[in-house]
Parts: structure tokens; C-alpha cells; sequence
């Protein structure tokens, strides 16, 4: 993977969750690395780049987000389907995920967030303090201070989605396991009228 | 569409916007309406069914949203990208966007929102008043109050994505007019250890 990996900008760094993918929350602290699905994420803001993820209070995560004060982001493929439904369904407090599903640990160059090898993009973000937002909607807000993107799907800033790299196409939970890829890029047209 | 038009359960609301589709926000008061694109939402709890969307502070929607205190989300399908692309592009401000676009004027049940005729699905939402958010993140958190989904993709809280019905299949926008569109429906497998 990592020879595709290149660095993103952090004014495009927005757009990795533009498209509402469902994504895998990555934390870590003194010695402890944990991985979740989280289904709600956007982008908040462009420039500082900043998004808002919801991660349940009473969550592993939640905790390890907490202590440490930054939190990963990174975007499965459709070829990580399996694997983004199955961080999701147990709890880090009882397993060490990375090892149950056989997942190389790596770590991100700013904040040392677990990367996950395989995904079409990560983002490491700075928790950003919202004791208010966290406690009532679980909502974290966090600035993003670095990405990275596989560039035979996201480069220069851009996503190109085409058939040769379907299997890094973003995928979207619809419940219970259910999912939908993105596909099928198409440019709109101007209306009468726009 | 409205033949096929059924209440969603507001359990279910969360759905609707999971897979994190590009939406229109709707607004009205005193006789204005509006409707802008959002690729920026996502539900933040399940019961009671509340969301988040980010709002641009500048923009006419977030005036009349703070004037009604509500707002709608329509959920459009691959049939309106363009319109959902066009409405996004101009100001409410300064034109009719239901006029302009030939969008019949259609009002939900319980807040009097204005719905769009052609989508997927709808919400209607009562703004959570929350100063902070909306000022520092452009944040807008709000309560679902009532729901609709048409039945020939969303039934009884579930979305059926089927060769049938593609021109219902969610819209995910990847910058400049781009889009992507959700389809290639399929369930996770178990994996070992899962």
C-alpha cells in the first residue's frame, strides 16, 4: 500500500469525507490501540480543516479519545467491507482488535494515531475540546493536522473513482451489516435557469 | 410520488441519512422558502432522532432557519443531481429558487417545511438551539419531528437499493459537481474472530 501513499494537503483534507463514507475511528494511549466503524462523520469546516465524528460515550474509543485528546480517521474500500462491519460489532475493552483481525499496527506521522493498512485515506485529527457537544450529542469536533491519501483513487486533491480501483471505492452503511459502495461518477450539467 | 410516499417511524429517521448522501436543506418564514445542498449532515442519535448539518452562517438558509427555529432535509435521488448541484450554486437571496426551478412548492406535516417533490425521502427537524456550535462550527443540531420515505426504496425502516429503482439511489458529492452515486447493495460477511 504505502508506495501509493501520498501526503494531502490539508485544504483538500475535507474532502476524504465529503462523500459520507463510513469510516474507521482509530485511537490509541499508553500502550493501548483501538479501532472502530463509525457511520457519523462529516467535515465541519475547510480552512482549519475540521470535522465532527460521533463516537458513544460509553465506547472504548470514547475513552482512549479522551485521554490522549486526538483520534484517526481512516477511509475503507469496498475491500475492507467485511473488516469495517466486523471493528464494529465488539469492544475494544474486551479484545485487541488489531491482533483478533490480524491488523498491522502503524502509526501516523503527527499524533501516532494507528493507521489502517488497506484504506483509501486517513486523516490524523486533534481532539478539539467540546465538553458540552461531546456529553449531549456525543459529538466530537477535531482539526485535522495530517492525511494521506492512496493516490491510484485520491490525487491532487481530488477523488477519481473508476473501474480499475472499485475495490477502494468508499462504502456506506445502511444498517445492520447492509451496505452500498460509491460508484458510478458523473459530472452534473448546468439547469435552465443556473 | 406521493402514491408511493409513506411515514417513516421516527426510530427509523436515522436512516434515512446514514450513508451520508448529499442533501437539500429546505427553510421557510414569512412567506420566503428555501432550499440549499448540503454534503455536510449526519444523525447524531438514534432516540430521540436528532442530526447535525452544517450550515454556512452566511447563507440565507441559516437566516431563516433561525428565524422559524426549523428546517427540512430532503433526501434526492441520482434523478436530481443536477438540481441538486443548481440549487447549490445560487443564493437564496437574491431569487425564487422554487420558481427558478420549476420545484413545486410542497409543505411537511408538523413544521410546515417545504418539501421537494422527487426525493427519496424527507425530514422534518425543530433547530436544538445551540449558539456555540453554530457560531464556532456552523453546526446546526436538530430534533426530527417527522419523516417520510418513498416505499419503493425505503420501507418499513429499511433502504432497498435495487436495479429498479436507481434513479432513488443516494448522491454523494466529491467536489466541483463531481458525484458519486451509492448502489451495489450487499452484506457484510463474518470474519474469523468476529
Amino acid at each position: 500500500m504505502d508506495a501509493f501513499f501520498k501526503p494531502v494537503e490539508l485544504a483538500h483534507a475535507s474532502r476524504l469525507v465529503n462523500h459520507g463514507p463510513t469510516v474507521l475511528v482509530t485511537s490509541a494511549h499508553q500502550g493501548r490501540a483501538n479501532v472502530m466503524a463509525a457511520a457519523w462523520s462529516m467535515p465541519v469546516e475547510f480552512t482549519p480543516p475540521r470535522i465532527a465524528v460521533v463516537i458513544d460515550k460509553r465506547t472504548f474509543t470514547r475513552e482512549l479519545v479522551a485521554a490522549s485528546g486526538a483520534f484517526g480517521l481512516c477511509i475503507p474500500g469496498a475491500s475492507l467491507l467485511d473488516l469495517t462491519y466486523a471493528v464494529g460489532q465488539v469492544s475494544g475493552r474486551k479484545v485487541d482488535k488489531f491482533a483478533r483481525f490480524g491488523l498491522p499496527l502503524r502509526t501516523g506521522p503527527v499524533l501516532g494515531m494507528p493507521v489502517v493498512e488497506g484504506c483509501a485515506a486517513w486523516l490524523e485529527c486533534r481532539l478539539i475540546p467540546e465538553p458540552h457537544a461531546q456529553d449531549a450529542y456525543d459529538t466530537c469536533f477535531g482539526e485535522v493536522v495530517a492525511a494521506a491519501a492512496d493516490s491510484r483513487i485520491f490525487d491532487r486533491g481530488h477523488w477519481n473513482y473508476r473501474e480499475d480501483n472499485t475495490e477502494l471505492h468508499g462504502i456506506h452503511h445502511l444498517g445492520g451489516g447492509h451496505f452500498v459502495r460509491s460508484s458510478g461518477s458523473v459530472q452534473a450539467r448546468p439547469l435552465p435557469g443556473g
